[in-house]
């Protein structure tokens, strides 16, 4: 399938759900693969088993804040630069790129570098959402090592680094998007296509594509985009559990950028059929958990997105602002995501909360 | 020449003066090489002129604060990591370890590394002292380029720096070293024989051989060992020009370790010849100035040492405490780190100082 003008809209806004509030802010996404479309270059999504065992692909990230990365654009040539340096360094040319975090603007720069550079694109990614750690990754769980990991800034540094660990990897690597001013540009957890059979979550970049599209012709038929994005995500195969947690308004919200990371909570009054009730989304980029009270509506690696009440339109954790009126969505993660070994690396735990994983379809309404 | 047993513990006291309170307490390093001597390598002192001009040479060293330094203690395999990482991705075989810091620690590695490699180790360093920067190096100053840079730190992680500029590598590198727990293994300014020839300072490990040595004969021989150290600094080339400062008592200390460095200043109360005065000397690392009220006695780059005052034996800001009866000695910088050029890199501004630099033998007595 090639990916063309059409479709940039459609996958910012589903890749905006998937985010679950971070991930970056795909709008600046948007507008670099609409450029790199529009100069011309093709850019193909293919299926991961259309690559061969020894193919070498790597996966393309931003690295950071997205508080910073919606004021710190990219120029485009880091990108290229980090991918260039990924192919000398490990001495295999690249015959994909991957994308590591299907949330946010992370869903379409893979696209960019993509097309920038005349590779294809393998429909999938390692998280089937966003989260704000590096080895908070299936390519992790998976075996996949995180290292080489480059990295590269808007002023043509590049930095590499080797660990045997990945939670190293994220270590050091937070700490020199902190140095780089906040947020970068990242390769890692390079590797050939027997792996990216074995530690993909398939076909997420379509699944955004979907979903965008959905919202967008729910809209002009002037039906609920509420209800038929519900509808569209009980016929995939991960993600059928899924119900509106809260609607309400922002009424209090703290954030601060601390350590690389968008960290706070918004508060949420209730309007429609929540009046009189009082929901909590806490975030670390991503959103981790939503609360009534002391009662969990919804809990990270579950799915919790804030959408626009009226639109379904998602709603970044940088862009909340107070009296927003929105609608809290809570999405079941796929299988994968929930495995013990997942749940060790980005179960509740791993953001230190002490709530545990209980799934979304055994959460009683 | 062969560097053997007899030469460490001379080195090492030598290297401490011309660490100026810097460059890491080498007394670890004196237990490194004393090791790798005893276990049957050996390493050669070579004149730079022994380099072929496409020969490829490594500068070593430690990166980090010295209060940190001496309380984590390499294991010896992070340094031969390094430079293999460096061999690597240059795709060139070293030739030649060399010394990017005469002062301190940072004078013995690089004959650790030399010996535990089979490589020679050319007699020279890149600032004639220790210096708390990366730029601060006759290297940087003649355009040899500091980058790539390699850091191993002592579980097994590799961080590799690539820019442009000396001062991006020294504050990507610096956020670093602080990740990596405050002190870490380098190799930077990789280059070769012919820019090795025209940007080193030479002769400095000789240099400290025979300021360790004199002192040593001075006090086996009951002499005045300040009054050899003088004579034997006058029969150098560079630093001809020296005095003692200030004699007195260690009455105030501060001293914090911050941003990867030592920061602090010393005061001293003066007794014998200073009886009713008072000095004050300010460090980054190294000591920057001593000042007696707001006159300067002396400034960086020229050398600042403190030295025990009945021993002569150097005492790194590390290791300062209250009540030590100490000497302060000014020596002069070599003529190469004290042209405009070296100046607007390593001189007093550099440092966030008022004072202009004044050569030590301008400043009256």
């Amino acid at each position: 399938m090639q990916i063309t003008l059409e479709h940039v809209d459609d996958l910012a806004r589903g890749a905006a759900i998937l985010g679950t509030g971070g991930g970056g802010d795909p709008y600046i996404g948007s507008l670099m693969l609409r450029q790199a479309l529009q100069d011309g270059h093709r850019v193909d999504l293919v299926d991961v088993e259309s690559l061969g065992d020894d193919d070498f692909a790597v996966p393309f990230a931003m690295m950071g804040a997205p508080t910073v990365i919606v004021e710190k654009i990219p120029n485009g040539a880091e990108m290229v630069a980090a991918l260039r340096t990924t192919e000398r360094y490990v001495g295999e040319k690249a015959k994909a790129v991957l994308c590591a975090e299907i949330g946010g603007l992370n869903a379409l720069l893979p696209l960019v570098l993509g097309a920038r550079c005349g590779l294809p694109v393998v429909d999938g990614d390692g998280m089937g959402r966003a989260f704000p750690q590096l080895q908070m990754i299936t390519y992790n769980i998976f075996g996949v090592p995180a290292a080489p990991m480059i990295m590269a800034d808007e002023y043509s540094n590049t930095v590499l680094i080797e660990s045997d660990h990945a939670l190293e990897v994220e270590r050091l690597g937070r700490n020199m998007v902190v140095a780089m001013g906040g947020a970068t540009n990242i390769c890692l957890y390079p590797m050939h296509g027997r792996d990216a059979k074995r530690s993909m979550v398939r076909g997420t970049i379509s699944l955004a594509l979907g979903l965008g599209r959905t919202i967008r012709e729910a809209r002009r038929a002037s039906n609920d985009p509420f209800v038929r994005l519900l509808e569209y995500l009980r016929t995939t195969p991960y993600y059928q559990h899924c119900r509106v947690l809260f609607e309400g308004k922002t009424v209090d919200l703290l954030r601060e950028t601390k350590n690389g990371w968008a960290m706070g909570e918004v508060v949420l009054e209730g309007t429609g059929g929540c009046l009189g009730r009082r929901c909590t989304v806490r975030f670390q980029n991503e959103h981790l958990v939503a609360r009534e009270g002391e009662r969990v509506l919804a809990i990270v690696p579950d799915l919790i997105a804030i959408l626009d009440a009226a639109t379904a339109e998602p709603i970044t954790t940088e862009a909340l602002k107070y009296g927003q009126r929105v609608a809290v969505v809570g999405i079941s993660a796929a299988p994968i995501m929930r495995s013990p070994e997942a749940l060790a690396v980005f179960g509740p735990q791993a953001f230190g909360l002490e709530d545990p994983f209980v799934p979304l379809e055994r959460i009683s309404v």
